[in-house]
């Protein structure tokens, strides 16, 4: 197992994260959309990273964000026009993140037609766990032994939220890494945010979510108001 | 002024670039679409960048990309809520950056409600010169000594297509810095394309594209399809 330290490394020299929508079909059919034929991608900034216990911030005057409790994948060296059959070799690692939204924003952007870079990219709207590495040790198994067969869930206040399989991923793993890697080259520390399950719902001020993976990682975050100079 | 070394290593710095859709009303208008009223923001992947003199590639089955002659303006140190009084103060430099875009794919995107990271994100979408240090030497003035009113220009094959001034965009730099920094942390290195003034068309595989800033920078760019492995 790596230390901590390099852990972070990882997810420190990454200079992008490429989010992927609708990869759950309960999920976009909870907010009303098609089932895409190829992937729905977008990018979120790696300013938006919020570490484990760290406070999600909500911009006035939003009274809410919603959750999404998405696995990422954590990109291990460079990739460029990977084929799904080596795509599993580019990969550094596994983490668990929140795809926070600004949902309201985001309707209104999408009924314009505009991108989704102010629902999505602010800063904290990205929590994300530690790394863990996928690497086989000389005498165990790998940490992550099927990442097509993991258990996301989130509470909202010790209440169950989300909770669904990997394995209900329609665009799984090694297609992400390889349909990403033909559109833009991937780079060590680069994060695929795979989607989300059904169950995203608002946050409010002063609650807290806790989110994981079943039996691997743990985190919480906290909810507050976006605090910004010169505001009380 | 800096050595070569240096102005490379603060694009090297860089994690995102920010860029602003629809800030001269005349290309606004060009497109069919609305006059903004906060900045259209969207990302581009950092691995987009392409030096001068490099190959932008047409990805099959496209025949053609639309040019956006833009200007750049480089973070020279970390900003958030920066008010625009202070916030000239951010700014390590400038560039001349073209914001390649698939206009179909991102005609196709904008009807979706779907966002814009195919159409613009792709390897080589954002070529762009060596970056220009916004700063003062000990006796003269500094290079760039209006950034507001620069003359962008942009030719196809030595015929001019674009030709605009840095004085018609609707939200100027301070605003740009100011805005975005309240929504996400910019970093040194970081990149903000500023909009392009009318004239945007398509190039095709086989042409040039020159452009740049008079009586500043210059560039050069060729055009050919994509290369894929094993592609002919
Ligand atoms: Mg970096
Ligand atoms: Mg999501
Ligand atoms: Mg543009």
């Amino acid at each position: 197992a790596s230390s901590s330290a390099c852990v972070q490394k990882l997810l420190e020299l990454g200079t992008k994260i490429v989010a992927v929508g609708r990869n759950y079909a309960a999920h976009a059919k909870e907010l009303g959309n098609a089932v895409p034929k190829e992937p729905v991608l977008f990018m979120k900034p790696t300013s938006s990273f919020l570490e484990n216990g760290g406070t999600i911030e909500i911009p006035h005057p939003l009274e809410s964000l919603h959750h999404e409790v998405e696995l990422a994948v954590v990109i291990g060296q460079k990739a460029r026009d990977v084929p799904e059959s080596t795509a599993m070799d580019y990969v550094g690692g596994y983490a668990l993140a929140l795809d926070m939204t600004a949902r309201e924003i985001q309707a209104t952007a999408k009924s314009a037609g505009l991108p989704w870079t102010v629902a999505k990219g602010q800063d904290t709207f990205t929590p994300i766990s530690s790394v863990v590495r996928d690497e086989l040790d000389s005498l165990s198994k790998s940490n992550v032994p099927d990442p097509d067969n993991l258990e996301l869930w989130l509470k909202v206040d010790g209440e169950i939220r989300q909770k669904g399989s990997t394995k209900d991923m329609m665009f799984k793993i090694p297609f992400l890494i390889s349909h990403i890697s033909s559109i833009m080259t991937l780079f060590e520390g680069d994060v695929i945010l795979t989607g989300t399950p059904q169950g995203v719902g608002p946050v409010k001020i002063g609650q807290k979510i806790t989110a994981g993976i079943t039996d691997l990682i743990d985190v919480h975050f906290n909810l507050e108001k976006r605090k910004r100079p010169g505001s009380c």
